[in-house]
């Protein structure tokens, strides 16, 4: 018979035990610090309503980049590629109940169908974190300021990352004033600045002349993505995104995290369902200089599922490679490897089981991590797998030690050995824990 | 537009922060007692080659009971309905490097495709503990006593669940003892034993006696299902399942385990992969008196992936859904919700935002779960929403508070208030925490 492949499926990965104690790690630092600043988790399905996705991105978008097929049911499903439209979802079902600003978030696994790539797999953990039901600025602010915290966390200062920041309204009303076209021609327009850094510039050019635009625009237009907000709002002073945006930089500045941010005309995010406040999160280091997640506000996804309802959100998702990428490349992962105690009770024929199911019983309930050998291979193997298995101590209780009372220790990092009363085990471990 | 369902996929959940804190909080249990019995966690992609579940149980079941579908390359995948194949493949593909006995846990979601029924959804979170590598019944008992371990450690005694144990060698041969058939004959009265409970008396006798059994051997197999392990094992002293099973119930006894465990010739756990000890976990309980969760030993699962190789495992699957049921059948939740120390800042609007910010981080810094109310509504709203959030206090700075030097401290159970120093803030929480 033919074997079977003992590959993940592409894109995707495995966690052995070393891998999975990493992402435990990373993943506890970040629960701890959400749930602190008073953060609740949620979950959800992993499989979903593809209409979810279609009503969200589009019918092309959705059936390309999700997994999706027909249950028996005739019911079209899909592989949740994010958590939006499913936290948007829960909050839609429950409005009523539900006690706003919620200050939610979530560490899904999530699927995307593209091609795997640095960074960019088919298959990742994300967290989550959103605020819903706060239409003012003080939610993008705590948002931004929770995405600054997580960072900080881990020990990153201001010379490792950089949050940068915009404003989708602003966004709008500046192209609309430098192009002074009407309302679908600044559609048009935007739609071609969203583009500008991924055609060749001269395209880019070739494109706004055709939508009218003259050399002075286009330059003006270039001028701000090197302008600073003070410089940038004051294009178009009237407009309510300049004011949110000259609110946020304030209040930044104010809470001193303006060293974290800096305004951004280049961070857009798509011309998806942002409205607001959009930001992305760049990793500073030069080999590394990149986004690595963005966010921002969102006005009508709660309104897909119920009418007349306007629950605003705003948040950002953040993928377990890029946040691994970031702490390696600014090595801000300590030795998470390093030997808490752990203890082998090696096992002689000559000792009935239960002796040995009583000790480590013990020193369990001592709460120090302990096994039993499980097998009957000789005591030199059952040492050679403790060293291989990370194991501080082994427990040695031969017929001798019963007769006695006594145990003897070996301590595998030293060698030493050392005889102790039985009755002392546990406190042994319990004082070096 | 018409609006979306707000309901989640058919047999799945959406964990609302109440619900997914309650998880959290039994899986945390699980996750801590099997870490301090030095077990190690693991986990694997949510989609796996359709092909590996083929291997394992045929392509009947396979492409019945999982969410299948083939990518854009053409592989048939699975959203994974187990976790045994994939830890099969895991084994197998660092056979070389792994250290055995291998102790692993993981605790994934998985989908199965079949009618949502109390306790069996089609997404579950499924807590998968396995020993790899070792022959000896050790591993066995290791299993079984760490699932007792496991039930223990939410405080239930031996009055509330019972661990019914069998073993397929023994089963096989006591069959072939009795009936007097060669193996293939033997084959097929299993079959039909297998079935006993699920199909009608006059049926099962009908089709024992088609197989060449009479009323004597019919009933001299009924008879096992009420004889203790020494009568059972004595009918077919030469079996190696007889030793096996034996050994492991004399272990039992020494550890003190017995009081947890009992022979019962009806645990066969179906004609598929198992071939040594097989067990059903019971909860006692006379209103849901049923098998909780199941396992045993396989020999031939990584033997799918390597060739000429035999890697025995040992080990056991036990649903989210099935433990909640158990856990509130036997009361054994405590109050997860009970109001441990969380402080909501108040805000007005007199005092700039800063002094919140530094205010809140002052608290989390010192480990305070705490938040800056997010938003501006009036004070009388702002504490609607710590009531309603479970905050267990108020910290009320108003200008008055700030000139002072003060802040106001409000007990949302007592509703008193208290004045203290600004300075003192994060230690008066830090005492009652």
């Amino acid at each position: 018979m033919e074997k079977l492949s003992t590959q993940p499926y592409k894109g995707t990965r495995d966690f052995y035990p070393r891998d999975m104690k990493l992402r435990n790690w990373f993943f506890g630092v970040i629960r701890k610090a959400l749930e602190t600043a008073a953060f609740d988790e949620y979950n959800g399905p992993m499989l979903e309503s593809l209409d979810l996705y279609i009503a969200k991105s589009g019918e092309e978008i959705a059936n390309e980049q999700t997994y999706n097929f027909t249950d028996r049911g005739g019911r079209r499903l899909a592989v949740r590629p994010e958590m939006t439209p499913t936290v948007a979802r829960l909050v839609a079902a429950k409005m009523g109940e539900l006690n706003f600003p919620l200050k939610w978030f979530s560490i899904p696994n999530l699927y995307r169908y593209e091609r795997p790539q640095r960074g960019r797999l088919r298959e990742h953990w994300q967290v989550n974190v959103d605020i819903f039901g706060c239409d003012t600025f003080d939610a993008d602010l705590e948002v931004i300021s929770t995405a600054i915290m997580l960072l900080r966390a881990f020990g990153a200062d201001s010379s490792m990352f950089k949050m940068h920041i915009n404003n989708r309204r602003f966004f709008n009303d500046v192209i609309a004033t430098i192009a002074g076209t009407d309302a679908e021609g600044s559609r048009k327009v935007s739609k071609v600045v969203d583009r500008k850094n991924k055609i060749p510039r001269e395209a880019y050019v070739t494109e706004m002349k055709n939508l009218g635009l003259d050399d002075e625009k286009i330059e003006k237009i270039d001028s701000l993505y090197t302008m600073s907000v003070d410089q940038a709002t004051s294009l178009c002073p009237d407009s309510v995104g300049s004011a949110e945006l000259l609110q946020l930089f304030s209040a930044l500045r104010e809470c001193k995290l303006d060293k974290y941010c800096v305004f951004d005309f280049g961070i857009i995010r798509g011309l998806d369902y942002y409205t607001g406040t959009v930001f992305e999160m760049f990793d500073e280091a030069p080999e590394n200089n990149r986004a690595m997640f963005g966010g921002g506000r969102y006005d009508n996804l709660v309104g897909l599922f119920v009418k007349n309802t306007n629950i605003s959100g705003v948040g950002f998702g953040f993928g377990d490679v890029t946040l691994e990428n970031f702490l390696v490349t600014h090595d801000l992962i300590p030795d998470i490897y390093a030997q808490s105690t752990k203890v082998l009770v090696t096992r002689f024929d000559d000792v009935p089981y239960a002796k040995y199911a009583a000790t480590v019983d013990k020193l369990r309930e001592a709460g120090i991590v302990s096994s039993v050998y499980v097998g009957t291979k000789k005591f030199g193997k059952q040492i050679d797998y403790a060293v291989k298995e990370n194991y501080t101590h082994v427990v040695i209780l031969g017929a001798t030690e019963v007769v006695q009372g006594t145990v003897k220790i070996k301590d595998l990092a030293t060698h030493e050995e050392k005889t102790i009363e039985y009755y002392e085990l546990a406190n042994f471990f319990k004082k070096r824990k």
